[in-house]
C-alpha cells in the first residue's frame, strides 16, 4: 500500500519500522563507502578509545532513514528531493547475528506544492535518539 | 633493478620478500572480493569453529604471491601468463597493527621460449608453508 499526496496531511504518521544493523553490514559498508575507520569493525580498539562497542557509520544510519522515507513514498529513491540529519548519538553494534535495532518513526510536517511533503524522522537505538533534525522533502504519487 | 631473461637461469633465486597482512587488509579485501565469510573478520566466530584466529582469504595470499613474482619481473601484472597454487595451510591474522607476516621466496624452474620463465614460489607464515605447488609462468624483459 503506497501513500498518495492526497491521502496525507500535516501530522500524518509514517508507519514505524525497525531496521537492524550487524557487524557484517558494517564490514560491507566499509568496503562500499571506503570508510575503513577501525572503530566500525574492531571492538578491541573501539573500546580502548572509550566507545561502548563497535559503532555504526553515521552515514549508514542516515541511509537507513533514507530507506525508511523512500519505502513509505513508494520505493523510488529519486522521490527524495532534500534530506538532512544531525547525528546525535552513536549506534553500538554488538557482536552477534542480531546486531543493533534502529527504530524509525516519522510524521508529515508540511504539505508543499508539486506533490511534495516535508517529513520529520526520528531514529532511536536502545531508546536513545541517534538522529535529530532529520528531515526529508519527498514527492508522493 | 629489474631482472632480464638473459640474466637468469634455471635455479636463479628470486630475492625473498615479506608482505604483511592485517585485519584491515582483510576487511578491505572482503569488500573488494565480495567474500564476506565471517572467519575472515570475526575472531569470536573464527575461534568458535576451531580456527586458531581470524584467517586470511586464501586468494589474498595467492594475490601476494602474484605480486611477489610481478615485482620481480619488472612490475607489469600482464607479464604473468600462467599462475596456480595449492592452499596448504591457513594464515592466522592477529588483532594488532602488525598482523601476520608472509614470507615469499622462489626460484626459476625452467627457461622457456619467448622470454618466459617458470617460477616456483614458496610462501611461509610462522615457518609453515601456506602455499604449495605455487607456479607462475612470467615473461621477463
Amino acid at each position: 500500500m503506497t501513500v498518495t499526496y492526497d491521502s496525507v496531511g500535516k501530522g500524518t504518521e509514517l508507519p514505524p519500522r525497525t531496521y537492524r544493523v550487524t557487524r557484517l553490514d558494517l564490514v560491507k559498508y566499509a568496503g562500499a563507502s571506503g570508510d575503513f575507520n577501525i572503530i566500525h569493525w574492531n571492538e578491541r580498539v573501539a573500546r580502548s578509545v572509550g566507545l561502548p562497542n563497535v559503532i555504526a557509520h553515521g552515514m549508514y544510519t542516515m541511509a537507513q532513514a533514507g530507506r525508511f522515507v523512500t519505502e513509505w513514498a513508494g520505493g523510488d529513491p529519486g522521490a527524495v528531493a532534500d534530506f538532512g540529519v544531525r547525528f546525535s548519538a552513536m549506534v553500538p553494534v554488538p557482536d552477534d547475528d542480531a546486531g543493533a535495532a534502529v527504530e524509525f518513526s516519522g510524521k508529515v510536517l508540511e504539505k508543499l506544492e508539486g506533490n511534495r511533503v516535508t517529513v520529520d524522522i526520528v531514529a532511536r537505538a536502545d531508546g536513545t535518539k541517534v538522529l535529530t533534525r532529520a528531515r526529508a522533502t519527498v514527492r508522493l504519487p
